[in-house]
């Protein structure tokens, strides 16, 4: 990963010298992922290339590698395409495609998941995430990670409207975690978004769940609370601004949240934990017309008590992402030193060593919670 | 109930001659209605008494036979406290309490249900069906029927708030309905509202059903799908506005509603149903990003495919009764004669026999979808 | 303007021969229009070409043809560059660009104006028509009729984005008026869109104005008040739906929402007159909590009172254009035939005329509202 | 003053022994201020009586003592009838109204100033600062200080609604600013409310300017301009977390913000001067498609420039003081020690002094900005 091989760097002229061929990680089938040379790809219209300096890695990432991709693109397994996933990048960009001029060469960038096709109603009212072309390349959609080509490798495509500039001071690493918190900070924009001295609670502190906290308390949520079954990551919750958090080992969840909030509960829940039971924990945590945002999901059906969430006047938000363009405002809350996102970077790989990577977030090895791959050296 | 014993009206002075007490029905144990003679209750500052001249019967009522009030008020069951029932009724302005003027004695006018405590955070920002008060009739929540004593009975007290003028030619029993169909609209409202030319599939062809795929309808919607299994409620359906309707008995209404959309799909569900497998089918009735309204219930938890909602960024929203004034929007449509809530009254009583009524509704004896018990002669 | 000469109809194939050249109205100076014959445009990727077969004068094209395009590009002025104006048009689609499938070629589509670039904040929020690279076509912007060329030709290309089928039933100049409905119910979505049982109020009876009163009283405003200056045109807003009509020149029109209201005042206004004092008429036709939409403006500054407006917790809108897809909207309601938008429709000219057609709509003669010029016979 | 006056404080029983008769400031006719012994009020249901410890004095009260109140109430002014103004207090509950459970004697506490009454259509909906029924004490309604009696006296009565608790660490002159930067914090939530990474240009370095910029920067507006003419106020502004700063005799505004956005303007302004043109120059300062507030206003109607608003989409919400309870949300951001609003406290004066003090904030004697009757030692 020398320099050299990446492109010399002319800033003064913003232009680079690109390699003709990249490596990159590509799936095979379930579970085969195999670094491959493949030729550096030429940003079209609205397009930019952005060198990839670090890319995080995300628990979808691991179910991509067992499942394929979500269930969004009929007959279209990425299995033996040469698929490359990876979302939670960042890096610099080197090339502009026609026409585009809100970057320049040398921009040091992160990126957000989803350009919608910008065609489609949804794309049209501003719901890019739920883009009705999902997964259609040729009509502009593009998810990278997800339906075209995502960030473990050494160049990525990245159309103009998903990048986000960053400023020097945030490093490459806390850079990879802004589409972390966007997602988390979406979740919030769509149960209201006005939470300052409103009551949030967070359930499960994975990464989502630690960057809502981050996210509400730099909001002015009040209360935050964090529930959860480790007391080293609910450790972390209180440094990111949690006032209070719960080990459901130790005591219930929904009791806890009673006790803490004097028995009035909390108006929102942030549900980013998957677990079986959670949503209807997240109904008894809420106050009559509160609201509940599931940024996780069990694998399999659960039972759901429907009949609490109508008699109280609950909302349930799903959310795909980190939509409406929460991943600025989530970069600019970090630029501005509002939480250190960088707590729950835990370890980092080189380029070379993405399957180890892997391995240490999905086995959550030496306590692992985002594990960033390190394409250069910062 | 001949007219001398309600109260001699004299119109002209706007003042009525009330008698002492009243007919009404009240509740004992379980299953047990009992009509007794009651002091005609003295409305408060805020409050009218009003005749009830009219009220239908909702599923609603029939629960709170058996069980009692919906779990919202903790220890105080309504069982042996001579608590009156019944919700969906309209009357007549007979007394303003102090300081009222909004209304005048001889009015006519539907009420709906719940007078928000005008203290808590919900009610404080509009929310009054969620009010953080419900039951506390000290601190000014009613909910008549539920919390506050309703409309089985010759008068009964009502907020000021609660109250919609109807017109001359809105019969009494059409006034009854304007609450039912206020449901619907606020489960259309709380959606987004915005819904001409947006597909709007409607499940279960009861009455809120029934109004939902009226109200849809007059919003513009198109196309409004309603699925059930009975033809007879189906074609009213159509009458009432569907553009389609699908008896689950004859086709998958998963399958319909892709068929009509011709695979699009619909922006809107409207669940009305309670079936337990009603939220999932919503689900892959609408398409990516939209929303579901679930404004009934199962009685047990159900099984509920969460993961499906979160990667298709499905909002639901759980909305208990009629908020946001959707009465009064329902009422001027009504008004405006837009669609023909009538249709859906299908049977009638006297106040005398209203367990007769109830046993209609509940057995839908003779196919009866409202039941209205007339308690004056129009 | 023979069949032959627009291309050879195969409708069975979806296939149109189509001409190398075609007859195109073009700017030259201010006031300058000549007929010119122009190479037939084609389409790009997400572009679809129409056959214009009607298009509406609007008052805005007459401002263009004097002051040449409204100043949102910078420098680049319309005047002597061969730009072709004209936006309220309709058509066939006889070409697609490449990858468009979402129409296909002999479909009858009406068009609204403005496709966003898809990449600036607010387009990336849904509000493509407050795109911040108004006017830069190489970016993806299209404001046909306002930065690209319009529909006073032949044929006309088009953003995907931006056509709405019609229905078979709807007439050619019917469809015209798709966007002139869907501007006022843009106006009437961005003061909340939930008007059902509401107050409206409309200054001017202008096409907009009088679609204002028909899309509103589809949703079930009450009452809608229409206020202007032309028995005429008021006693066509009662077609259309009017409540009740204030002229001017008999009734102040602030008293007269004040007599017609009850002294409550209205809820909404739309102004769609431009005039001088209309902004403060309006503050005083609404009630506290009110809101205005402007979908008109005087050409100078004028004197408004601000400290009404902040007094009274009032909100003013302005609009620019048919945005949030509210055209789709509008063309659902007429297709549904709630009002008949024909009713504004006053005179037809054929393409060579549109001279006559605009000095018609510029000086009203014979009362003129809409002009349409029919391209092609029906 | 002595505490014994005001009644002796028994904490641990929660009972105040109150006098019969109080200090209170009244007005008489314009201009003239007097100190009056009352008899103590007694609180209502739903009410709770409060000792005034301190009370800040606002612009509007200026207005008051010279004008009269804002003319909300027909033919009912406030001169001559023993009216106690002031609106910005906080205190110590000593006396609850009969049903009154949410606030327990000895509790400090802030007040926003508007009860709604509950039973309009605006309160319905949660709007209760544009209460239709503003001034009708008898049906429900408090503005105190403006409608009813305010807190330049020893004790205030307040709607159970309007009262928030502060914890220890806040000051009383602290506290009695939370009604200021909820004003500011209301102007930025009507504007949509979802504001980190957003610009943010407030023009008038009054107390609800500054407070602006503290609001705005709390929840991670970036930037935050504040524009002036008293280099003082813009340090402070500095201070409270704007990113820069202008003062208009040396930069003209508009192109300031040009130059600090980089040419592309702020999404909100929010207008605290009531300058005449600074609706006009706000307009220009904001993007197409931006949001205005207007929280100040000009004494007379001004030339306003409606045609700028049309063509670029920009929307103006007039703000009547603090709805929504946004000053919930203030308070809790300065009880998360946020910022520091106690720097716009420039000076204090006892309760005797209330001319005085009225004075230095008139006058801007000494540089005054916010001036505050400390009715009790701290």
């Amino acid at each position: 990963m020398a320099s050299a091989r990446l492109g010399a760097v002319s800033r003064g002229g913003n232009e680079y010298r690109l390699p003709d061929t990249m490596k990159a990680w590509v799936l095979g089938g379930p579970e085969e992922l195999a670094l491959v040379e493949k030729p550096v790809p030429e940003p079209g219209p609205t397009e930019v290339l952005v060198r990839v300096d670090a890319i995080a890695v995300c628990a979808t990432d691991i179910e991509i590698l067992k499942h394929g991709l979500p269930a969004m693109i009929d007959g279209e397994l990425p299995f033996n395409k040469g698929f490359t996933p990876g979302h939670e990048y960042m890096g610099t960009v080197v090339k502009l495609g026609p026409g585009v001029d809100e970057f320049h060469p040398g921009e040091r960038v992160t990126v957000e998941v989803h350009a919608g096709c910008g065609r489609c109603q949804r794309c049209r009212e501003g719901m890019y995430t739920s883009c009705l072309n999902y997964g259609h390349r040729d009509k502009g959609h593009r998810a990278n990670g997800f339906s075209t080509d995502g960030g473990f490798a050494e160049y990525a495509i990245n159309n103009v409207n998903t990048m986000i500039p960053i400023p020097d001071e945030m490093s490459d690493a806390e850079a990879t975690l802004v589409v972390t918190a966007g997602t988390a900070m979406y979740g919030l924009d769509v149960m209201g978004g006005i939470i300052a001295g409103e009551g949030v609670a967070v359930i499960g502190p994975g990464p989502i769940g630690l960057m809502g906290v981050a996210v509400a308390k730099a909001l002015g949520a009040q209360p935050v609370i964090l529930t959860g079954t480790r007391d080293g990551r609910l450790e972390m919750g209180t440094r990111l601004g949690a006032d209070a958090v719960v080990n459901l080992n130790r005591e219930d969840p929904v009791a806890a949240v009673a006790r803490i909030t004097g028995g009035k509960g909390v108006q929102y829940v942030l549900e980013c934990s998957g677990a079986p039971n959670a949503l209807n924990e997240a109904a008894k945590m809420v106050n009559r017309g509160g609201r509940i945002c599931l940024a996780a999901f069990p694998g399999e059906p659960v039972p759901v008590d429907l009949a609490y969430l109508v008699r109280n006047n609950i909302y349930v938000f799903g959310i795909r992402g980190e939509g409406k363009s929460a991943t600025h405002r989530a970069a600019a809350l970090m630029a501005q030193k509002r939480f250190d996102a960088k707590i729950i970077h835990t370890h980092s790989f080189p380029l070379a060593d993405v399957p180890t990577a892997i391995k240490y977030a999905r086995e959550r090895i030496d306590d692992a919670i985002k594990v960033v791959v390190q394409i250069r050296e910062n």
